[in-house]
This record gives C-alpha cells, sequence and structure tokens, in this order.
C-alpha cells in the first residue's frame, strides 16, 4: 500500500514509519521538516499537499495540535486554534483526501484518551478529540467506494511524559500504540474508535 | 431556584418552560423572541446576556444551530457554523455564565443521540454534539464552588420530526424530556451525559 503518514516526525508518526515501512511505501508528511509539508491548519495546504501527492491506499494522520491549560484561563484563541488544526484539520483530510485515496483505502485519525477520561485542564482537549470522534463515527457511514475511516485513541506517550518533565511511567512507549494504527490500516473495520490499549 | 432558560421558545424549551414554572422563577431567553434574547454564535451576545440576566441558579440550553447535509455538500461554512454556535455557543455560555452562578447552580448543556448514533447527513452534527459531550465531562473537574453540568442528549423530538414531514412516532415527544434535565437542574449529578432514554 501507499500510505500517507501526517506528523511522520512526531513522536507518534516516527514510530508509525519505522513500523509501516518494511510492508508498504510511506509517504512521509510533517508540519516543519523534510520535502512534503502540511499545515492542517489550513485547508489550502492540505488541498496542495494532496495535490501534490496524488493517489494513495491509506492516509494516517498522527498529527494536530490542542490547548492544554485551566479552563479559567483557556481564552477564546485557545479554543479556536484547537478546533481548526487537531479537529477540522483532520476532519479536512478526510474531506479533501477522499477524492485521492482509492478504492478500498483507509482513514486513520488520533484522538486520544482525555476524549472520555478528561484531567484537570483538558476542556478543550477533551472537545476536540471527542469531537473527532463523533465525526468518525458519522463520517463513515457516507464514505464511498469501499473507503474506511477509524480513529486512534492513544494515551499519553512515555515520550512525551518525559519531554513534559514527568513519570513516563504514567503513559505507555508510542511504539506499543503501533498494533492500533496497524488494525485500522491493514484490517477491514470502519467508524471505530481504537482505544490503543485494547490492542497491545 | 432562579433558572435561566436558553431557546425558551424552540420544541425543547417550551416543555421546560412550562414543566419548571411551577416550582421555579425561569427568566426565559431566545434567539428571535421576546425582551431577552440571545445570539449564541456571537460572545458578545452572551456577555451582554449575562450582565442583563444577573445572577442565577441555573442555566440551560436548548437552543443551537448545527447543519445536516450529505458528507460530501457540507462545506466549510457549514462545519464552522455548527462549531460556532452548537458547540462553542454553548460551551461559551459556560465561560461566561459561572461569573454569574451561584454557588452549588448547575448548567444543562443539549447534545443529541446523533453523537453516539450517527445516520447519513450527521456527520457535522455528531461532531458538534459528541465535542459538547466531551468539553462537559472536562469542565466539570474544573468548576468552583459546587457549580455542576450535565449535558442532556435527546432523540428526535416527535415534533421536529413532524414538521419535516417525517413520521412523528420515530422521536419522543419533548415533553418526554423533561426529566432528564431536571435530573440534572435539581440533582446532584456533574460531568455527565444525560440519555433521555434512561429518564423516561
Amino acid at each position: 500500500m501507499r500510505i500517507v503518514v501526517v506528523g511522520a516526525t512526531g513522536t507518534i508518526g516516527r514510530e508509525l514509519v519505522k513500523a509501516l515501512r518494511p510492508d508498504h511505501e510511506i509517504v512521509e508528511v510533517a508540519h516543519r521538516h523534510g520535502p512534503l509539508r502540511v499545515d492542517l491548519g489550513n485547508k489550502p495546504s492540505i488541498e496542495g499537499l494532496f495535490d501534490e501527492v496524488g493517489p494513495c491506499d491509506a492516509v494516517v494522520c498522527a498529527a494536530g495540535v490542542a490547548r492544554f491549560g485551566p479552563l479559567a484561563e483557556l481564552g477564546d484563541a485557545d479554543f479556536n486554534a484547537s478546533l481548526a488544526n487537531k479537529l477540522m484539520g483532520q476532519v479536512n483530510l478526510v474531506r479533501v483526501g477522499r477524492r485521492y485515496l482509492r478504492e478500498g483505502g483507509s482513514f486513520t485519525l488520533t484522538s486520544g484518551v482525555l476524549a472520555r477520561e478528561p484531567v484537570e485542564g483538558s476542556a478543550a482537549i477533551s472537545m476536540v478529540n471527542a469531537g473527532l470522534e463523533g465525526f468518525v463515527r458519522a463520517a463513515a457511514l457516507e464514505l464511498e467506494g469501499g473507503q474506511r475511516i477509524n480513529v486512534v485513541s492513544p494515551p499519553w506517550a512515555s515520550e512525551t511524559l518525559a519531554a513534559l518533565g514527568r513519570d513516563p511511567a504514567g503513559g505507555l512507549p508510542a511504539a506499543q500504540f503501533v498494533p492500533a494504527y496497524r488494525a485500522s490500516i491493514e484490517g477491514s473495520r470502519t467508524g471505530e474508535v481504537l482505544d490503543v490499549r485494547r490492542f497491545l
């Protein structure tokens, strides 16, 4: 399969590229690095990306920014940026990419455990993660030509916790997220929220 | 209790006002009718509303517009309007209203069954309903002074189906939604999605 990985240089994306490369042709896309770039918050940038990439068999997104912070301190800009990037950025990958995805191809997006298991500070992130899951369940009913769509819900990555100066043991190494993504890409399911912890 | 009902002239709001009026002081707010008006899609309008209403014990929202339509035909404007009105409109009622809600007061928002049970054409609505549920679960962790927040998830109202020329038997009369709202307003729960069908 020809698989487009958006967020290929990120914590999750790196592991996906490493794991999938032996079996598939990987098209790496990142925000700031490499030859193929996209700004998820900018729909024309997404259109330009697919125009350049052309037909593919799978689109995987392990990117998207949403703002963490106390509810009392999150501003309009924080909510709007979260909606525009992690939510509508991934929604727009589907809206644009469905014209490039081959028969039977799949979209695999990324939400996160905060959708269902919030913590203090996650109001905007929980909102966009849950919204994305609602979109995926619905969009699956309308994709044509056997196209599929799922969303992977990862817990905290150990690498991310370590970078934040927190205990990595509170999360899982990103390499362990791969089986959930593979289940979406290489399997036959659609319209599902794939909790990484069910695929360990 | 002094209860602000946003969407007081709508299908659900009318039933809420009728049911709650014998026991509470009701402040009716609508989009286009009556002395107190609000445009949910416009945050300054929400700020002006609370400035006028002042302190209250409960804020109930049975309003919010989201766009129904085939995924292939929903445009950027449809997604953006749905996010700005039904999702961020209700989120902003909470962000602004928490400064006016008295100790122990409650927010009760409205999502809908399409969040979890999508149909063809519901991609934008399912997205905003699910997003709202994610927000409510998270915001409940951060409200202070004993403030609570829940979201009621109604099925189709028979009245709405009839107005669309569809079989009213596919839904429930809006009067039957009242117990779920009452459970949020008069009870002690918080951070919950209240499926109307569990309160019949």
